[in-house]
């Protein structure tokens, strides 16, 4: 099981000599330069890093199996580290002073950007599970192609967390063959949770403004470039699993750009009590 | 169905004279002089108002038939007003510049002084009726003890909200009488409610010091004092809905005192997110 993600500050310098040295990419954003669509962008990793993970915490306690319930608890808290590097880079290229934990817990849903996806309640196990696979098979693919992002602090924090979600896939996939391949009930609910899952993952790979321009900056891949890699490790392990592919249709969309769901209101007044109701408070 | 409950304030000067003419009562505690033991017992008896009626306001849009939606929101209403007048006299004694909305949306956990059964989760509608059935038919004595208390601010208040509580006494009452008595389903969800919120109504009838103060002072019956009249209501309602008594044993207790399950957080968690969030916030 991966250990924590390490907090430490990437060592800028030595990245920035390393990808000199390697031919480096004419369009590296500066650093700290305030530029607001590559705020935007990191937020958008950072947030689905930090709901879903909220989400997945929830199960603390209330696995089905002990094992279970210590891989989930595993899984939330790599996906809140990752969180921190991204929101803490956020933070950082915004230039306001905020940190990652002013951005986790000082914003309001409209200023969220995750997905709606990974906001969507926990369901039974199987939804569980089934957003967990929707969502790692497109995470392992974005953060693959962010390993040659033209930021070298873009590439450092997706190889450090590309090593915990490849693990998180191999673990998520697995369950949902296990599950779709079992006994009737675990086939039916499965076959459900895709059902009810589906229309939301049409938004991962919607491209906007925001894309482009990270794009067109050789920070990050254009979603949509990663949907033929994602379709591919879908089909596979649904048609392992016994499992109906879901005809493609409309599909929900907001996240990404701060319309989100009933959800994450009520995600919010929990995890942000704390800091809400006691400013600054540390420990 | 009765109207939102009236936010004057009392006319204290007029309360008083008729106070004095009626004879007084020689231990009137002096308003404002902020005495500990008697906020302490006007915010059981706010916070009771403010739990509850947060808890039933979740009903809203979610009931089984419009016209319960109906009612279950005009009594959430109904306790929120007069959770409303209890918090407004707390703070006025308490002569700490806390309004009634500083004590609801500013106040923490701990200092929460609600009977524990009010915020038990809502459950299934079974649930939540019995949960209302049992603690209007202590509300009820409660209020009508309160209408003869010796400072006048509180009888007026209890006065005003005998009537609504009458009302929701009723409804209750008959809700449980119809589904005890009603098919397999309804009697079996509503014995199952009774056995899960029995322990809960032992609470209730707790004396304290701060109830042993009170009722030195005039100002409110010992809790204990009600419970001959509650067992009668609570065996003539559960006779009649054909649902057999718990019998009496172990019951929880700590929400007077501050001491409260895990729910009480994430409701205050929800309730009180845009006064955290936004603090002052006025519309």
């Amino acid at each position: 099981m991966p250990s924590l993600p390490d907090m430490t500050t990437p060592n800028l310098d030595a990245l920035a000599g390393q990808a000199l040295a390697q031919g480096g990419h004419a369009q590296v954003p500066a650093p700290d330069a305030g530029q607001p669509q590559f705020v935007e962008f990191l937020q958008r990793m950072g947030d689905n890093c930090l709901i879903l993970g909220h989400r997945v915490s929830e199960w603390c306690g209330h696995s089905p199996a002990l094992e279970e319930d210590i891989a989930l608890a595993n899984q939330a808290l790599d996906l809140i580290g990752q969180c921190q590097l991204w929101l803490g880079l956020a933070g950082e290229v915004e230039g306001r002073g905020r940190d990652a934990d002013a951005l986790a817990y000082l914003r309001d849903a409209g200023a969220f950007r995750n997905l709606l996806l990974v906001e969507l309640p926990n369901g039974d196990f199987g939804v569980t599970l089934m957003r967990q696979f929707l969502f790692d098979a497109f995470h392992i693919e974005m953060l693959r192609a962010l390993r040659t992002s033209a930021d070298p602090r873009v590439a450092e924090i997706a190889a450090k967390a590309e090593k915990e979600v490849a693990y998180h896939l191999e673990r998520s996939a697995d369950l949902v063959i296990r599950l779709g391949d079992g006994t009737d009930e675990s086939h039916r609910r499965m076959q459900a949770a895709l059902a009810k899952l589906w229309p939301y993952t049409g938004e991962m790979f919607l491209d906007d403004a925001v894309d482009q321009a990270m794009a067109d900056a050789g920070v990050a891949p254009l979603p949509s470039a990663l949907k033929a890699a994602w379709d591919r490790t879908v089909a596979s392990v649904l048609d392992e699993a016994t499992l109906a592919l879901p005809a493609d249709g409309w599909h929900h969309k907001g996240g990404k750009n701060g319309i989100h769901t009933e959800h994450l209101g009520y995600i919010l007044a929990q995890m942000q009590f704390l800091q809400r109701a006691y400013p600054g408070a540390k420990w």
